[in-house]
């Protein structure tokens, strides 16, 4: 893609100035236009040092309203970011609905440092490239416009640039030790980021080539083509719009599963209260020494829980947390999204509570949210909940590939031992906020969840994440199980990496 | 406050199993009426090391609903953090309304430990106190609910759990190297401790010393006292929700004024075009310079820009910001608070966007709200605004004490220019936008505006920070002033600090 780019184009200042104006005033009628509109824009700068980028994006920014904004400068990730995967800190940056984000280099730039030495890409580096795939699919997926800008110019050029600014007292200033390599080896950079823009060249986030040697035509072309995407984005939203109204009239299509996994379970299972003290002691001792291995192997874990409303969720929580170090676990409670979240992909809020390395995240309820509660509610389409597989399958994958653990429980009890537990509920004084109208509607639609979690169950059991149907009908049985098998798991993992 | 402790308090496991339980769902129901009510809570952990502060956390921790919770656990400050004030990172974690944040440990400790080396205080300590006092003081005039643990032990106490400790697999884990001294120097460090407690404690925001040789007391003691901090605090909220009805019945009282000092300024300074640019040219290049000197001495610069509706503050903005280096300034226009936002302290926002160290933030509007537009739309309580002059000298002095260099615009035109700007943006297809229906509304109350805007500059301009305003009816002129101030008032705070 940068092989037969022609690099001697350029604008004299009078052609510059008698363009550039009317093209400001576009770009901010169409920030506005989609702001309404409520479309998301990422725009990414990636280019060479000495490509001019400070100084495009600061014409390109003051074109645009600074209040519908942000531009996030990626420079070395911080203590915080070096203990999550790398996309983790751009993931909790893309913008809610009819923002624009800006990004001063992104996250190529960190693969392109960060996993490349001497200009040699590192073994993970085919990994890493689809990690960035699902990242930008799934980004267009959810509606965002991604527009990707390469700010290319000639060795000849870059060399020139660097010798006019050593003159100056300004120096270089803001280049970071890691890119000293970057900085100064053209050649031997050429082929590697030829290789990643080819890859990563999507009809849905393709790359634009900036022919950057001269800085008013490559401002031109930056403004020009960030007009025409907006442009054809909102065409397409304006006919998505009608393509999904109609999508609406028709109905969900509940697909069809031949067999039930949940039906088939056991919920016979239990223990004695003395079985089962002796039990939870062995395992919370046992999960002290885990939690401290964890920490020091630098390993996050993550605990999913979901099931049935009363099938020991909390309970089961509270004995996997009670002799744990609070410092390095968290109990996330998933609800309903608040107004921040909704304006974001529905994957942002996960994104940004991930644990850090070493670190326990807890989840009551969690992202597969979107496949139960989200998909029988109607709370999204049947386009975007059928999508989720895949999208989840991913985010767990991303987070598996960095070294995270992932156990996932689904508390299985039946409706008679929903029915008693909701009416004990009812009738314990300091247990009555527990219950509400809104379980009693959950509980009337008993099947249709049943069918959802069987298909969560069968979509999203990889064999880096399985899932662990819990048999909860008696609560110690149910608590053991969870303590053993997150016990287990840790103890395996542990061996296989070797420690 | 430590020194008459008696520290052989303790209860049996029977007297502890006997009274937690009753604690315990007390302590959750008063959690769940605190959230109803919109009250904020902070609960603050402090206390020696081997004190069982993680247990006793953890212990109260599994008593509440997580989801209405954050625990923080405050250990070294990372890069970002490093790049604040001491008290940026607290301010930003502080709870919306209803909700419970846990500091395991917090700025107490931070200062302990930043503040002193051996046992003894740094010079700046009793600035530093008075920053916290300030911090705590605007919290619970905010409706925040502060309670504060000190967790103490004794000295044998201390070294009987550290031998235990030792001889455990788990090691004393999670000990920064900072802390070493503060581990194992319990005489030189108590003379200190007790003396911060000293000047910390206050009727508002008491310490409460946990006497916690035992931990089964500690725990109880804390639970208690969690619970009768809750009720009285629920108490004055039902209580002041009566008086605030009351004052909002009467009028808002508008101070008067002597003299106004708006009123006096010569608006018929002018500029012509050719210099305008000269002058432009020649205060964007220094300040193309003087940028990089803030980033080189990592000193932050905020710009605030207050002034009427169409009183040329995005073009002022604009002219200073054009020649720099977007990676290292940011403009922050500051609208109608988020939901997000209103749930919290109002300087919550402002605290979280400051600068960092060698940065420049720029404010389109800014912190100033809460006595211009708040004040006179009624959008806050009177009591609230009127207490806003002394908490932003306060933000400001506070700033200014880490080195920010602060410069306040106050774009002045008179009544009649605006007319004629607001019609010509009516005339003017690409600038239409730009003018609403608010604008000619909130020009129907130019003299209530005129008086806030009054008392604003005569309260809130401080030989640290003073205002400056800026003759407007011009635009070069205006902006020439601009450019001149922010680069004089640089050289002056360099030269200043001997840089």
């Amino acid at each position: 893609m940068l092989e037969n780019v022609d690099l001697s184009k350029s604008l004299s200042k009078k052609e510059y100035d008698d363009i550039v104006g009317d093209l400001k005033i576009r770009v901010g009628e169409l920030q506005r236009k989609a702001w309404k509109m409520d479309i998301p824009i990422i725009i990414v700068f990636e280019g060479w040092h000495a490509s001019g980028m400070t100084e495009i994006i600061n014409r390109f920014l003051l074109s645009l309203n600074p209040m519908g904004l942000d531009l996030y400068t990626t420079g070395k990730p911080c203590y915080q970011e070096e203990q999550k995967p790398l996309l983790w800190r751009f993931w909790t940056k893309i913008p809610p609905k009819g923002k624009i984000a800006i990004f001063d280099r992104s996250w190529y730039r960190r693969i392109i440092i960060e996993h490349n030495s001497k200009g040699k890409a590192s073994k993970d580096m085919p990994e890493c490239l689809e990690g960035l795939r699902y990242f930008e699919r799934q980004l267009t997926d959810g509606g965002y416009l991604l527009i990707k800008f390469f700010l290319h110019v000639s060795k000849e050029k870059q060399e020139e640039r660097y010798n006019k600014l050593k003159k100056k007292e300004i120096p270089l200033f803001i280049v970071e030790e890691e890119e000293q390599e970057y900085l100064h080896k053209y050649d031997r950079y050429l082929p590697l980021i030829e290789g990643i823009l080819e890859q990563t060249d999507r009809i849905s986030s393709p790359w634009t080539i900036v022919e950057s040697d001269d800085r008013n035509f490559a401002t031109v072309k930056v403004l020009a083509k960030v007009i025409e995407s907006i442009e054809s984005k909102i065409l397409e939203v304006e006919n998505e719009v009608k393509m999904e109204q109609n999508e609406h009239d028709e109905n969900c299509l509940i697909p069809n599963i031949d067999f039930s996994i949940l039906e088939n379970i056991d919920l016979d299972k239990s223990l004695t209260r003395k079985e089962y003290k002796k039990e939870k002691k062995k395992f919370q001792k046992k999960m002290i020494k885990l939690q401290y291995e964890l920490f020091k192997h630098r390993i996050p874990l993550i605990i999913v829980f979901e099931g049935w409303d009363a099938s020991g969720k909390g309970g089961g929580i509270k004995r996997v947390a009670q002799k744990l170090n609070p410092r390095l676990y968290q109990v996330t409670p998933v609800g309903a999204p608040s107004q921040t979240e909704l304006e974001h992909h529905y994957l942002w809020r996960f994104y940004r509570e991930i644990p850090e390395a070493g670190h326990i995240g807890i989840y009551d309820r969690s992202w597969y949210g979107r496949v139960l509660v989200e998909r029988v509610e109607d709370l999204c389409s049947s386009q975007e909940w059928k999508r989720a597989y895949r999208e989840i399958n991913e985010f767990e994958e991303i987070l598996s590939d960095y070294g995270t653990i992932i156990i996932k429980f689904w508390t299985h009890i039946d409706k008679e031992e929903q029915l008693k537990r909701f009416k004990k509920r009812e009738n314990t004084p300091h247990k009555q906020w527990k219950i509400t109208e809104e379980d009693w509607r959950n509980r009337e639609k008993w099947n249709l969840y049943l069918d959802a979690a069987d298909e969560m169950l069968k979509k999203t059991s990889t064999s880096w994440v399985p899932w662990t149907i819990v048999e909860s009908n008696d609560k110690y049985y149910s608590r053991i199980k969870i303590l053993q098998t997150i016990t287990e798991r840790i103890e395996k993992e542990l061996s296989l990496r070797g420690l």
